[in-house]
């Protein structure tokens, strides 16, 4: 346990508060957003570019390292730290949601799921007490338990079965854990788009005692309404003093809404993906740099950003680097949406700690929707 | 002539010399090595990673950039310099080479050169009048005169109608240039592989005194005995008081050579390009990353290196990243690259300012040939 300690700070009326989440590798401020690098890599920016865009934490995949380059070939590189050159606090997704997302390549029992893999046809079982294995033999600071991440989460059948085995993975999880290991591993809590089964689900994995909650099975394809409503629901559900971790989520909106009712940790690929594809954000709205409008202008993509492509580059440059399908492009395209991550991560904390979320929440919603003349909506 | 100037420092015998060439936007110290930026990027590299790896000064090309995004938009943009968000200086090569490489869509008269762009079947004409002018709007450093790259250079009737065509491209230029503006053209040298084509072709294009000169029309198919013997001849041909340009050359051992007779400038594709492939240039000689022996190797890709792929991680992981595809692999593997031309450049210029020139040409290319067990071949 001691591996992780997570203390709440300020605390503001809606549930938001303020956390310190000290791990093996360093201390992240709570509510923090991690950009996602499955591979061990966020995809063009180097680990200097994401310390320097204020990343504290990243993401990467247990199941897809463990098929490239293989959790042995990890361990032989010193370690996921070393492997990827990144010193901070590292967390692993650990597969439950591929099982869903490869569904077509993936055979699930009670034992686990048997993957065939989309590289090479290999197969790989992936089980509880494999997955925590895998999670330890790379050296993640927080490692995530196997669980069943349903297709149809409005499907009541479907989402009450997924729940209950991903119980009992969990608690086979829970039985090969071992006090003394640097990587903490957090439970999920499954049980699609319905409360009551959530809640159940919740109440078990709490008496199982994990140092972190998340909730999973959220933004896999239901409406925004429904995933905000259990997401507030559900944060509620899990322990007040645990980090409380909202997986594969989500817009700048949704972020500002999930921080007031007091999930502490984020990840999502919009930031990076968005980015290579030259869809920006700004504190106006979405831009897309691939648009004409874009050519001629000399200004940076948002005004007041401090990233180093709004610093040294015009949005006109920027605009024919991706349209020319310039590498560059890319990157500093998702260098400047992961910064601007951080930097809305920074005015949720200060907005915590100022006691005026609320303020902020409204302020900042009204400005990214309107928009001032420099979004495409 | 007054936007440059440059002085010759020490020499060795055989021809090579230390220069010091003093331009708008800095200084550079030769003999130097240009990484290709062709469209206003070197592919895949923030300007902070050139500077970080010792670049002093960047190529671009007129003519892509001429078709996109415009010199208007340049313009617009504030200039190259602005626009890549590069300092230092740059040189832009004229488009006479894409008249070779790009024949299929050009028509050439004397007149000028007649594009159909690649891209949208838009028609360009190139002049030589014209390209002074988009140099000089672009505001590039040093700007290349319009030439002609005749693609079989051992074709003595080719050569000679090439080498005096643009002899007559080249006075044209002469004539259009304002002894005021801030960008210096730089006449080329033709003639294929024929050394009296060649010296007759020097001598005119001397007499127009241009404040550089280049030798272009070489490494274009030939073999490499047949461009090493007309390289060294030519560089005698050209003035010893101005810089010297050899265009689009060469590799490691290309370089060591080249420098020994006496050339103080290089462009080439070559680091960037092969960075891209996973193909790595090390002082034992090259590798690829993506061999398999690499995947569980955790030093350096060559031990020494300074660079930010050197410094951050294993061979395994950048033959992960290769593997995979991962674009954060293509910048590492380029970054590398371009830091290994530079610090063979420092290297260079050591020896050249002690005096120990064929010692340090002989080992290092008994070094680089031989390898040490590090390398591919």
């Amino acid at each position: 346990m001691s591996a992780l300690q997570f203390d709440v700070g300020s605390r503001v009326r809606g549930g938001g508060r303020l956390g310190t989440l000290r791990l093996p590798h360093g201390v992240v401020e709570t509510p923090a957003f991690m950009p996602v690098g499955t591979y061990g890599t966020v995809k063009g920016l180097t680990p200097r570019q994401l310390r320097g865009a204020g990343v504290q934490m990243v993401l990467a995949n247990a199941y897809h390292l463990a098929l490239r380059p293989g959790v042995e070939t990890v361990a032989r590189l010193g370690g996921i730290h070393r492997f990827m050159g990144w010193d901070g606090p590292i967390l692993t997704d650990s597969g439950g949601f591929q099982v869903f997302s490869l569904a077509d390549h993936v055979k699930v029992d009670e034992e686990g799921a048997l993957f065939r893999s989309h590289i090479d046809g290999a197969k790989m079982l992936l089980t509880p007490e494999v997955v925590v294995d895998l999670e330890m033999r790379l050296g993640v600071d927080i490692g995530m338990a196997f669980d069943v991440c349903v297709a149809e989460p409005g499907d009541r059948r479907a989402a009450a079965d997924g729940a209950a085995r991903t119980l009992r993975w969990t608690r086979r999880t829970r039985a090969v854990l071992r006090e003394e290991s640097p990587t903490s591993i957090f439970a999920i809590q499954q049980g699609g788009l319905f409360e009551d089964l959530r809640r159940e689900n919740a109440e078990a994995l709490i008496e199982l005692d994990f140092p972190g909650y998340a909730v999973g099975g959220l933004s896999v394809g239901e409406g925004r309404e429904d995933t905000m409503r259990v997401a507030e629901a559900a944060v509620a559900m899990l322990p007040d003093a645990k980090p409380r971790y909202m997986m594969g989520m989500g817009t700048p909106l949704d972020l500002v809404d999930l921080c007031g009712w007091g999930y502490d940790l984020f990840d999502c690929v919009l930031p990076s993906r968005n980015g290579r594809n030259g869809s920006l954000f700004t504190a106006t709205g979405t831009l897309s740099i691939r648009n004409a409008r874009h050519a001629d202008f000399d200004g940076p993509l948002e005004e007041g950003c401090d990233c180093e492509a709004c610093i040294g580059f015009s949005r006109g440059y920027l605009h024919h680097l991706a349209k020319r399908g310039e590498m560059l492009g890319a990157v500093l395209c998702s260098l400047h949406n992961v910064r601007f991550y951080q930097r809305l991560m920074s005015e949720i904390r200060a907005a915590l700690a100022a006691d005026r979320y609320d303020a902020f929440r409204r302020d900042f919603r009204a400005r990214y929707q309107e928009g001032s003349g420099g979004s495409d909506g």
